[in-house]
């Protein structure tokens, strides 16, 4: 299999944060601060963007209070509740403005259902391309491939019925993001989703734990570890002659725990070791 | 890392039948069917060890009843509470003439404190590398290698101090056993329990599945998967250099995921594919 394939030669210049869930939002904000920075710093106009969450209005403020807190130059909400909303002139220009967008947590179908193929979607994919940072947590971390998982299982062991695939916002094609991913035994569930397409990357990402992606190059930051399982060079599947409620078989993946400060290449599929 | 080391070459000649806990025992009972099978068939005679439970008589009446349903010859309990009762002649007499031997699940902590170094312990040796079977679901699975799990957390990224080891009763050396394995979400602690000895094989069983291991090679029973994760020829690993409360990192370690009907092979730590 190759799967560099996976990983488009002409990639965007922006970058992106990726965050398992459960960020710290009241101590040393490890993880939201390093988006600020790559923001912006101080100079950072930030869109703080609640599609995927029904408390907008709560979410939405304990992120301009963080992001605030941390001396961002401008933070703004833009929620978009129905497709409609994403054709606001004043969202539209606030995005057109920022130099970071942040997605927060929810539920990831609300994201690609509202956004998917509207003006937002594409002028935040512009901006991206252009250096803007894109940020999300949790839903806002599991949409960010092309393929996404929508929903599915946790602690349970490798069937293709327990999770739900779908498409994502496109952002790091040719892996699959899971979240809360140790903190919720979501081995399983990884598994299953790369059963259906072994070429791309599985990354499981913990709780308050982050990768920072750009140049094809990514870092962990945060507390817990990025699981990364790569299917790529396996010696054996079943996934051709099981049922979706048989137990899928895997052998021969690669498995690498990162934590804070190692890096993963993505081209070559392989941690960056000094 | 030459990992074979591990594995004697002289192994005895009989067979484990090793569970991750919740085996069925009302409907087909897939596994412990297959452990009287072993043991024998309607000619087994079986000791029931609930030495790790604290409900040794329901625990322990459980099984006589379905062992007694899948048409063993002879059922008996051996409780042994304390060490002295490891010199009783009723239950030497007892495991001499047993053709399996089975453990139940509780605290595998009990089962080394209580056992390790008795008489009980050297006769079902004994009778293991003559031939017989023995059989551990759960804390009687936890204590089958020569280092085990004592305790863990589980739903945690890796960190040395998630995990405790200790001495195992050293059944299938070279390996380290995890149970209730992705149902509880304990990659991270089968990882934290490596990290300490790369060079030994992990196995994580899940619930109402099994391995059966003889001759250096095991088969997986039942309803979900045991996942194996290899560390012998990782290319990196921060041990050395971080304290107990200080994420782990691996990296380059091979993962397998085998459900009902797979093979691996100890001595070569491969799948056995067709």
């Amino acid at each position: 299999m190759e799967a560099q394939e996976n990983v488009p030669a002409n990639k965007p210049s922006g970058q992106l944060v990726i965050i398992g869930g459960a960020e710290d939002k009241e101590g040393d904000c490890t993880i939201l601060r390093e988006f600020v920075r790559r923001a912006g710093g101080t100079k950072a106009r930030i869109v703080v963007m609640t599609v995927a969450t029904e408390l907008p209005r709560e979410v939405g403020e304990n992120y301009i209070r963080v992001f605030e807190r941390l001396g961002a130059e401008d933070v703004r909400i833009v929620d978009t509740v129905e497709r409609e909303d994403a054709t606001s002139a004043t969202y539209l220009e606030a995005i057109e403005k920022a130099t970071g967008v942040f997605f927060t947590g929810g539920d990831q179908a609300r994201i690609t259902s509202i956004l998917k193929g509207t003006e937002i979607d594409k002028i935040i994919h512009r901006r991206y391309a252009e250096g803007i940072v894109v940020g999300g947590t949790s839903a806002g971390a599991a949409m960010m491939p092309d393929v996404m998982i929508v929903e599915g299982d946790s602690e349970t062991n490798p069937r293709v019925e327990v999770v739900e695939m779908g498409p994502g916002m496109g952002f790091l094609p040719g892996v699959v993001i899971d979240q809360h991913f140790l903190q919720r035994g979501r081995l399983g569930r990884l598994i299953s989703a790369l059963a259906q397409q072994p070429a791309v990357l599985g990354f499981g990402i913990d709780e308050n734990t982050a990768i920072a992606v750009s140049d094809n190059k990514l870092e962990v930051i945060g507390e817990g570890a990025v699981t990364v399982v790569d299917e790529s060079e396996i010696t054996h599947s079943n996934i051709g002659e099981i049922l979706k409620d048989e137990p899928l078989a895997v052998c021969g993946a690669k498995l690498h725990i990162l934590p804070h400060g190692y890096k993963f290449d993505l081209k070559t599929r392989k941690p960056i070791l000094d």
